[in-house]
C-alpha cells in the first residue's frame, strides 16, 4: 500500500511513522458502544503500542481530548478523521443509517470505500454496522444475506456461529450459504483444515429440527463441507463443531444465552467462596486461577464478530466493549486483513452453489 | 379417592398399606430412560420412602428383581403394572407408540387414563412420550397444541421454558396459548403470584424479534399476563422473568445449551483447581461449597417437566435420569396432582382466548 493513502484529505496524522503502509490500517468507530469514546481510544491507544494502524472516527475534539490523556498518542500510528454525528444503540437501525449520513460508523465505511483503510471495527448499534456495511460497501458477488459470524470460546478452542444475529428470518439457501462462509472464515482465521460443520437443531437425528432445519440438512449433507450433522446445545458446549449454522434469530439467543450462563455460573461460584470463612481463605489462594478460567469464556479476548458476505472487512464489537474488547477487535481484523480474507469468501460464497 | 382405586385388575399390590389413597398415585414408566430399569426403580424406591404412592409400569419380572434389591420395598406403597413392550430412546416416536400398544408408556397412559393413578411420569423418548400422551389422553378442550414446560434453574429462583421441545414449528397462537399455561403452571406449583412472563427474542425492544415473534409481542402485551416484554438470553439467565415463551425448537435449544454451558463452565473450575499443587489444595477445602453451587444448575433436583395442554398430568424426565432425577420426577408430579393442576390448565387455556 502507498505511504499516500495515509495522508489523503480529511485524514488527520498523529504519527510520523513510515511503517504504517506495511501494517493493515484498522478504521474505529470512536463513537461505538455502550461506554463512549473514552474506552475505544483506549484500545484503541493499546492496539497501536502493539504497532496496529488505527483510524479512529468520530467528532474530532472529542477524540483528540481522548487521545490527550495518552502521553505516547502522537508517536503512535494513530489517525483521525472527523465525524460530526453519532448512531445511538437505542436508534432505528435502518432508518439511522439513512438520516444520519455523518455518523460516525457511515463515515468509517465510506472511508473503507475509499481505500482510506483496509477493516472497520464498531462496537455500536450492530443492527446499524450492519444496515451501514450493506448501504455503503454492498454484498459479495451471489450473497443473499450476509451474516454476522460470532466466535464462542470454549474449554478447549472455539465455535463460530453463523447467523449470530444478522438475519431473524432465513431460508435454507441462506444457511447453505452461512456454512460456507463460516467454514472459510474459520479455516482461514483459525488456521482449521476442513472445520466441522454443524447445523444447530433440537435433536441429533436428521429428522430432528424445525422446517428450515430440515431443508438445509440434506444439501449440507450433500455439500462439499465436512458436514458433522444436527448438533444439540449440549454438544455445541462441549466443542462438537467448529462452525455452527443457524438462522440469525437462534444464533443472537445461543450467543447471549451462553455469555448469560457463564456469568451465572462464574456468579455461583462467586457466592460459594463468600459462604463460609475457610472459603473464603481458599478462594483467595485459588483466585488467579479462576480468574484465567473466567478468561477462557470473556469475549473481551476474543475480539469482533466479522459480518460476512459484505464486500469489506467488517468486525462488529460487543456493545459493552471495554478496551481490552476494543483492542482485541483491532487484532482481530488485522489477522483478517493479512488473511487476504475477501477472495476466500468471495470463492466460498461461488462454492456454495447457492443461485442468485 | 376410593381405595378400591387401588386394588383393580392388573394392578399388583406390593404394600398393604391403607394411607395410600390418601396421596397421589404417580405411575411411573419403568422402562423410560437412557439406564434402563434400575436407576428408575432405585429413585421411586427412594420416592416411596418418602410417602409417595409410586405405580411402576414394566416387564413385571424385571421390575420384581429390580425392587427385590431393596429388603424394605414390600412395605412400600409400590405397585407394579405388567406391560410386554418398551420404546427405545431411538424409535420414532409416533410410529413405535402406535405399533407398540403394549410398551410401558402406552400403558402407563392407559392406567392414567382409567384413573388407577393420578399422573404419569416417564424419563423415555421425549417423542414417544408426548405422541402416547396425545393419543391416549388427548388435549384439554381449546388447545393447539401441547408443549413441554422445562424448569432452567438460576442463581435465586428459576425460569420456566414453554415451549421447551413438543413443537418445532409454531404460531403466534400456540405462543399465546404456551404464556397462558406457563403462567399458570409457575403460579400453581411454584407458588408465583402473577408471574412474569417474557418472550425470547433477539433483542429487548418490541421491534426485535423473527416473524414469529412480531406477530406474538403485541397480542402478549394486550393479554391479561404480567407480560415483561422480550428477553434476551443474559436476561434469561439473570432471572428476569418467572416464564419464558418460545417455539419447541428455540426451547430446546436454549434448554440444552444452558445445561451445556454450565457443564462446560464448572469443568473449567475443575481443570483451573487441578493445575497446580496449592491450588488442589484450595480446591479440597472449597469442594463442599462447589458441589452445593453445581446442585443449584443440577437438572436432577428438579423432576420432570410438564407436558401442559393435555387431559392429565404427564411428566417428561430427562433421558439420561438417574435415582435423584426419578425421586424428584415422582415428587413433583405428586406436587401436581394435589395443587390440582389440570383444571386450572383448562382455565388458562379459556382464559388465553385463542379460538379453537
Amino acid at each position: 500500500m502507498p505511504t499516500v493513502a495515509l495522508v489523503r484529505d480529511g485524514v488527520t496524522r498523529l504519527s510520523a511513522s513510515t511503517e504504517q503502509h506495511a501494517t493493515p490500517r484498522i478504521i474505529v468507530d470512536a463513537f461505538g458502544g455502550d461506554h463512549g469514546p473514552a474506552p475505544v481510544v483506549e484500545g484503541c491507544v493499546a492496539a497501536a503500542r502493539e504497532g496496529h494502524t488505527v483510524i479512529l472516527v468520530g467528532h474530532e475534539d472529542v477524540v483528540r481530548a481522548e487521545l490527550a490523556k495518552y502521553p505516547d498518542a502522537t508517536s503512535l500510528p494513530i489517525e483521525v478523521i472527523d465525524a460530526t454525528d453519532v448512531i445511538g444503540m437505542d436508534d432505528h437501525a435502518a432508518q439511522a443509517v439513512r438520516a444520519k449520513r455523518g455518523a460516525s460508523m457511515n463515515v468509517a465505511m465510506r472511508a473503507l470505500k475509499d481505500g482510506r483503510g483496509d477493516a472497520v471495527f464498531s462496537a455500536g448499534n450492530s443492527g446499524a454496522v450492519m444496515a451501514s456495511a450493506l448501504f455503503t460497501l454492498g454484498r459479495l458477488e451471489g450473497v443473499r444475506r450476509p451474516a454476522l459470524a460470532a466466535v464462542i470460546p470454549l474449554l478447549t478452542g472455539r465455535v463460530v456461529i453463523v447467523d449470530a444475529g444478522a438475519n431473524a428470518d432465513c431460508d435454507a439457501d441462506n444457511l447453505i450459504q452461512f456454512a460456507y462462509m463460516g467454514s472459510m472464515y474459520v479455516e482461514r482465521m483459525l488456521g482449521v483444515a476442513r472445520p466441522r460443520v454443524g447445523l444447530i437443531s433440537n435433536g441429533e437425528e436428521p429428522s430432528k429440527g424445525n422446517a428450515l432445519v430440515l431443508a438445509t440438512h440434506p444439501r449440507l449433507a450433500e455439500s462439499t463441507l465436512n458436514f458433522v450433522g444436527n448438533i444439540e446445545g449440549r454438544e455445541l458446549a462441549a466443542g462438537h463443531c467448529d462452525v455452527a449454522v443457524c438462522d440469525g434469530f437462534t444464533g443472537n439467543v445461543v450467543l447471549k444465552l451462553a455469555e448469560g450462563v457463564s456469568t451465572l455460573c462464574f456468579n455461583l461460584v462467586r457466592t460459594a467462596i463468600r459462604s463460609r470463612f475457610h472459603y473464603k481463605l481458599a478462594g483467595a489462594v485459588l483466585r488467579p486461577g479462576l480468574v484465567k478460567a473466567g478468561k477462557v469464556l470473556d469475549y473481551a479476548e476474543y475480539g469482533g464478530a466479522p459480518l460476512v458476505g459484505v464486500q469489506g472487512n467488517v468486525f462488529i464489537g460487543h456493545g459493552s466493549s471495554k478496551a481490552r474488547a476494543i483492542s482485541s477487535g483491532v487484532r482481530t481484523a488485522a489477522v483478517a486483513v493479512k488473511a487476504n480474507l475477501i477472495p476466500s469468501m468471495q470463492s466460498a460464497v461461488i462454492a456454495s452453489g447457492v443461485e442468485r
